[in-house]
């Protein structure tokens, strides 16, 4: 029976070999019950090894997916976040007053780079953070000043500072705003 | 036999049952050694699903990390080829030419504003291409107008109308230049 087995079976692995002795001992119809029984234990052994690695695939897919959409979304958040010190400065700068027509021909040019700086940011997700007027939100405001104004609503924003910015859904820098009391 | 089997056997799909009136008709060995095949058949059937998967899933991982650098390297460059068209109005703003001191002032702080910018840019990736005085390279340079130039080498960059720009080692806009021929 065993030689049988051997040319039937040409394929069976080390391990399989190795149980052999077994069989061989055994009557000749509970030998190949044993056999039986083992191929029956190995193919559930590869069946749970093969929906374990099917979850595992499937779960990684998941999680990969999920942090690739939140990666293309936030994408620019860096170069933006080292951007922002210009984009301030820049603001700063067009603020000033100008009395001869040379300055006010360059001011005007830099207006419209200012411009276009900041709606090549806006394709890429970037908000401005209302302030002034708004009722003041720590998650999107940093008070850095109190006062105490009749006539304007209580935690109000009156005043701001430094604008501050969300990428999309994420504040990148809250505005630095003066509240009233 | 078959009775025995069943009970034995009570996870065996639909498709070994088909099969089961062959068992029936044949004699108790042989029935028991069809089975064993058959375990045995699946057993290597659910090997080899596992040992694909397997390899489908390192295939996936590779793709995905490989891929992911490239993502990472690379992330900026949809907002950096935005802003390019500001960036160039900003240094044609720049090379005007000022009399008064207040436009003076105004071009300095300008300048700086530039400067940070571009540092910015820098910091993620961004690199100028080379073109005046180098030979001419149609991976790096766009001839937008051709001369014939005595006491300058053949083949070589005379005039840069735009700056052309890599990000890292891909270049996203060549230079537009005037070659000598």
């Amino acid at each position: 029976m065993s030689e049988k087995q051997t040319s039937q079976e040409p394929i069976e692995d080390l391990k399989a070999e190795q149980e052999q002795p077994v069989a061989e001992a055994a009557e000749t119809e509970e030998a190949v019950e044993v056999s039986s029984e083992n191929w029956e234990a190995k193919y559930e052994e590869a069946e749970n090894r093969y929906l374990r690695l099917r979850a595992d695939f499937d779960n990684y897919r998941r999680r990969i997916q999920k942090e690739e959409e939140a990666k293309v979304k936030y994408r620019a958040q860096s170069l933006i976040t080292d951007i922002l010190p210009a984009l301030d400065n820049f603001e700063r700068a067009l603020n000033i007053e100008v009395s001869d027509e040379q300055t006010q021909s360059l001011l005007k040019g830099m207006q419209m780079i200012h411009s276009s700086l900041l709606e090549a940011l806006k394709g890429e997700g970037l908000e401005i953070i209302e302030a002034v007027g708004k009722t003041f939100d720590p998650h999107l405001h940093q008070a850095v000043m109190q006062v105490s104004e009749d006539g304007v609503e209580p935690n109000t924003v009156v005043e701001e500072f430094q604008k501050g910015y969300r990428l999309k859904d994420r504040v990148i820098r809250p505005s630095m705003v003066k509240v009233n009391e």
